[in-house]
């Protein structure tokens, strides 16, 4: 992750819930309080997200004290201490939705792709996920699932080649496609062809592309496909793969399967933050 | 919406997908090629997002020609046509994803606040929303929440009060709260207190604030705390509901009920972009 | 307010006056000097900046040192020393101007405040701000008018519903303008209305808006419409007002009275720096 | 005036004020109306602004048609039309209190700038501006100034070095500090000097500066100090002056005189904007 | 190249030049008339920048014509037509430099990364750039060398992997760093590592990496080591290589040598614009 | 040099080159690890950028300890140890291209500015830059050249007027274009006008400019028109001069040469970084 960016997107989050001031905090508060909060989880899963309670709660207040009790990736259960944070409360307080929104988050992709990762246990093939992330935070939710176990597919347009059906269709054939791509992209990009018939695939493995998708395909057409394609050759398999049908792909022998489910559909884990005020009157 | 922070909120998202280049499509197209998006439900569900599809592809292409089939709120079958999008292939193509991404979370996000609406259908109870939003994207999250008939609670830290019972611990009681509050806020600002027990129902009805939150109670406890407020001060219930209990809390009386659900936990409207590029050798 | 959105305006001030940089200070210092600034009133009046000061001279010089003699809302006579700064002379200078040109403005409009304040002492009616500030520094001007013990009236289009003539006459009525209103806007927003007519007053009330607002009516007329409104509504007065008519409006009973004169036109405090460089030769 | 900086100027503006959305408007106006606005005089004075006028609502609406009745820095009189502008009404009325903010403060100026031509009218000696402008809008406010027919002194620390009595006084006399800066500065830059005795502006004149300020003095003084100063070095008198004293500087002889009240304390010209919607039913 | 990037690029340049305003121009013309820039070359070369022109001058100008008789990569003679602007002749000329400015440096970049190409002609050697380019403008430098025929090495640190010496030495191994590299990136990254001995090389190629480069390497080292490496590894040569002993590598069967000379070190096309200022009195 | 703007500037740079992650360096440590960088000259030549190193170093690691060798301006030979950096070695890693990009380019314009000032030594005539800079970053290019003995010319069009040929075309006469400068700026700004005839030489010198350009004249002519100056006007050449032909303007006894090639094609001196990681197994 590139701390410099998380900065710069936690300051755009925090004039986002802040605005102008928080009328309540600035109504109770002196400012000078101190207190503790206490991060729990309420639920059972994988926790993501200590870079932005660090980064996070430092913006807002210099002094801040952290202590992590769970690292990125792992498991908690419910009940379990994420983190004891001390410092001013009314930094504290202003922060608190805003870590709580993204820490959440963060940590259900990590949990969903730790259970991908469960899913395929015991076979070659590994899980990656797909662009389908959230506008303005793909860099934390790419991170999250990483942190979950499962391979990030290319980060953007700009770091990797995908050779669509419409490409192809467009252009005319697979071979006619990778040959305009290879006189324009360098050696340090990978290119992949999305394919759906074994025409296309012996043709992408006669062009020398470096990843075969197979688009949309059953479990056995999977299989059938991956028989054309040399070793030499990644594989991947794409397109309305759930953790709920995830399974039946565990004997194609297929190297990757894309999860759009991992980002594009996030169930929140539960997590709270419980407070704590230092003595002091008012 | 405001259009104006929709379209600096674009540019930044079509920086984080497109990067420097879009290197597939710079390779395959020369950049004068025009085609057509038709943009397609997948799903039953309601559909939002109309303002982003329109700004968004006309940043990346001024010629670009859009026809709306379907309006902000509309409900939408598998099959039917949302959208369709004619103008430059390569700028189309760019901004897909991206598009793709914002419009099935805020279809899904009124999809379901739509079901919300439904449940409730026939008390004088009504959902509204929290600040669980996704970080950076609030703006857009919560027009899909009213999009689908369910009413917005405060927007941030800034535009309304809410007294937790942290803030009401360290001042000792619900009427110094407020009292602190009325002398910092004028008369533009609302103020909600978080209630559990029936002293502090009638505490905060003495104290005259606007709103009293029922928080993390059983729908009996809401109908015996509702009974302890008069009908000038607006009730509401909130903690730990979703689209799964929700029913539950139809007989309270309760004027609201706030769901974090609806924003939380996203699931996408599968929505789905048709490609077709005219005609035109390269 | 907001100090993470200060440190970013300031930044912003700092750009726009040093530019590439302060031509005189680098040719006459050598960057490591240090020094003392003493702030100084020079005229009666009450004091608003303190966070500017510590804000922004911290984002010049990391080592400052600064102690605040007065508190905002404070009232200070001419002579008396608001505070002192010491740190690295060449920054304290490259920071003077901009910060002299914020506090100076601040504090003008707590003056005004106060003064307003000091009008309406004695009876229940209360002063308020309006949107007229100046673009790009509302929040300081909201904050000092603040400080000058004037309530803020809503920040922007965005936190508060304000129905106006020229709504009303599209609509055809004020109770259809409330209606369609209050279709859209949820429990945390507050409505209010404005009226110049016994009739516009009447179908307010009963529209069932949270202030009624009368514009552009003398005295007497307030009174008498004031009369037309419960007591569980709240009205304010608006339109003209100054520090020099606001009296004439004491006996009115009105609860607010709205003064864009505290912000459209500002009288700079008079406050000045002295310098103090510590010995060294260069 | 930058054409494109303003544009993202009033982008900031238009965010500080419209934020997430004008709940008002979005809540009467379907987005589809059209109306206009029309911009009155509401007191004497003259006009600055056009450009704020132009670009601000091309920004909100790019069709709007707008119609300019009196140009930057012309006379108007109370009653006189500004400007006529058709456009959507939503958008129209989202920019009104933005506009207004801007042009009443420019006009402001340029009517107090004006004064204190007309003041010195029959002389040869000119006025001018400062810095201390409001942070954020110095470009504007540096405008109007010209448009009023008064003269720029420098923008900011970055185009033009002025020597003042604590650079002085470290480094031991205005000839060190001149040489000082003379070792530094390239031929496109002018040197002022700040003085307050005989001795002082006979060594400014001795060391070769461009102009010599007289800070704090009296007509009388500055008199007689400007005899000390060849006709080839331009003088200038600051400190203290308010349209009220500027008369007692008339024999002076003196070429320049700083008016830093001109942007400190801007009394807002009163300018309204008439709203007429054009039929249609809702 | 990503337009919408380049567009908020040309923003920030032309600020930088600009400033508040161009003091010349705007004195001299009244912003009314228009004109005709003609660019031309001044020297042989190479030229690149159709899209800084096209972009540029229309942020300026809305209504301003571009004809390009030039295509970016195209060779031009001292004397020919680049293109010709026509438009409001203020716009043109506050423009001129900063375009100019771009256009002589991606002009000299696409010069050199031709005369690299013909060097290397005739070979199966392909010249690369690196990441050694002025900071800001990688996007137009990076293009500017494709355009001359080079090929795009990485962009930044996020879509490549290089395994340096320091990597290694601290690891320990080549095998070691590469399994751990391995076990972090997905498939669709390539893996390159900095090699200088044969038993580097050899670990390298066990390790399955897909670039071996071969770091500062004299051509008979590279001959020597390029044997060792199986055609399906990509090999690439670095270090300390510049037009003048480029053709010293064209019998070493290396696949790319990368040029940091082809963007540290810029002789900037010498091309100019004549001005024609459309009749007009002032 | 303006170091917040440096700040802000830099933080641009390393977020090009970083973009969302390090692959390599997020794969290879910990982020625990410490180490050191040398900063050493490989050529010889004049060193630019400590502040570039501190403020860069310093972003990405803000527990950094830099020592620097040798300061701005300060010759170098090949070998000399620069500056020596402690901290965490992936944040070090992070920063070094960047940094590095910066210091070669601005020490070779620190190099070039020297050797200028070598080829007038003895002479009265100083060199000076021009505004052909890099986009982006001409407050470090100017700051190099002045770090080099070298005048900084205008930084903008916002700080210095020139009248150029087309200008003077336009309005008829170089006495028209004078006159309508003048009645626009004020006393702090100094005029240029681009001459190249005698005749214009001699209008320029009766209309009171501040600076004389000869434009693209032999070191003959130059010779002759400045003969027709008076001493109280200053002198420039300018016009396709290099480091090869400016010795050929010694004799000429004009004040400053201007010289593009100091920063339009810059040669970057060879400054590389020494990597020591400190133990520490992974």
């Amino acid at each position: 992750m590139n701390k410099l960016k998380l900065k710069e997107m936690l300051k755009g989050f925090f004039m986002e819930d802040i605005g102008e001031r928080d009328i309540t905090v600035q109504s109770i508060f002196t400012g000078e309080e101190r207190g503790q909060f206490t991060f729990l989880a309420k639920e059972n899963g994988a926790f993501c997200g200590e870079e932005v309670i660090k980064t996070g709660f430092s913006l807002l207040d210099e002094t801040v004290e952290i202590k992590m009790h769970v690292k990125d990736g792992q498991l908690v259960a419910s009940g379990d201490v994420i983190a004891v944070v001390h410092g001013n409360i009314s930094a504290l307080l202003m922060g608190e939705r805003v870590i709580l929104n993204l820490v959440q988050r963060m940590s259900g992709i990590t949990t969903k792709a730790h259970k991908a990762v469960e899913i395929l246990k015991g076979t070659k093939t590994k899980a990656c996920d797909t662009r389908k992330t959230t506008p303005g935070i793909r860099m934390l939710e790419k991170y999250a699932v990483a942190c979950g176990g499962v391979c990030n597919h290319r980060y953007g347009l700009y770091d990797g080649v995908m050779i669509k059906d419409n490409h192809i269709d467009f252009i005319g054939s697979v071979s006619e496609a990778v040959k305009l791509v290879k006189a324009q992209v360098g050696h340090m990009v990978k290119i992949e062809v999305e394919t759906s018939t074994a025409e296309q695939v012996k043709e992408a493995v006669k062009a020398g592309v470096d990843i075969i998708m197979f688009d949309n395909c059953t479990p056995e057409k999977v299989k059938e496909l991956k028989k054309l394609v040399p070793s030499s050759i990644v594989t991947e398999a794409s397109g309305g793969l759930t953790l709920e049908n995830l399974h039946t792909y565990r004997g194609t022998g297929v190297d990757y399967i894309s999860l759009g489910c991992l980002t594009h559909s996030v169930q929140a884990l539960d997590i709270s933050a419980k407070v704590m005020i230092y003595g002091g009157e008012r």
